[in-house]
């Protein structure tokens, strides 16, 4: 597949803010590959695609994880929000037969981490947290980091989220911690003494 | 096991403030059973009894845990300060006897919490958290919602505890989110109106 076919796609399937959010997180993503070692157009393909099932509608979301066991159902305990992930990757693999685990772990992960990481993955994670759309409360700390450690940043853009849902009283997915427990093991220390 | 006998024992195992800890949680505890129904006996009993291993060596505890297949050995991947309430459950049915799964469990979980707590485990866990020896900060408004909530509670509790390791960039025990995944599904929004 290539980056025109991928990008083809997305655009049939997400309106416009969502689609050039992609693209950004694409261009990002490339950034982040070249600085950190990781495959450029793996990295840039995975961007494109990462939010390819944002709007399927929620009954077909449901169906997909039910009906395919390589996606763990306990995602059908939490909000559906995060359900676009998992069905985006199995999509990507069965629809448009793009059969690459690294790019559909990126893919499945992408919006909730998951302990042990692949360098791929914690590249679409951040970048998805940081391309230059992106305004919320806490990401600009999050840019510098980026620049520096990717495992710092990721860490960071974690804890940022867990505050995010621990505030609201929303439930915290458990890849979520998991993924927070296991980076801040070696970066927690650097971090302590950044803040 | 009389109170009298599970009193005698932690007055030779603990340091004078832990002991009078120990007494104001076991005090608390029975307020508690009371108010919510649950055996003030068994209670008062795991009150006193809950730090019973607050004291040994960190060499012991690693040794009992490693020893002792029914605890779980992912305690040993996350700091020590958690070791001594399972630890301190398997010394209370080994060596005193005590054989009460209850009880047991409420002494392996009243620092971490875990999903699907009994009432007993509620209780002995925001007990530890609200016995009137404690000024952390946020104690007092668990304090309150005590009074009228148990979940909501021992929620809110889950709640300052995750804050606390999160701005501080610490690991956070995976049983620590399991219940407050669990309990914030049915309390969360009423959390969210009194907040």
């Amino acid at each position: 597949m290539t980056k025109d076919d991928a990008i083809k796609k997305v655009r049939e399937l997400l309106p416009d803010a969502r689609y050039e959010h992609t693209l950004r997180v694409a261009e990002t993503a490339v950034t982040l590959a070249k600085q950190y070692g990781a495959d450029q157009e793996k990295a840039e393909l995975a961007g494109i695609l990462h939010d390819i099932a944002k709007y399927f509608p929620e009954d077909e979301l449901y169906r997909t994880i039910s009906s395919h066991p390589e996606i763990p159902n306990v995602f059908l305990n939490y909000h559906s929000s995060i359900w676009h992930a998992p069905v985006g990757a199995v999509y990507v693999q069965e629809q448009l037969g793009l059969l690459d685990l690294d790019i559909y772990n990126a893919i499945t992960y992408h919006t909730t981490g998951r302990a042990g990481m692949s360098l791929l993955e914690k590249i679409i994670f951040l970048a998805d947290y940081i391309e230059p759309g992106r305004d919320h409360p806490g990401v600009e700390p999050v840019r510098k980091l980026a620049n520096k450690s990717l495992d710092q940043a990721v860490s960071l853009a974690l804890v940022n989220t867990i505050n995010y849902l621990i505030e609201r009283y929303s439930p915290v997915f458990p890849d979520t911690i998991a993924a927070y427990n296991d980076l801040i093991r070696t970066t927690g220390k650097l971090l302590k003494q950044k803040a």
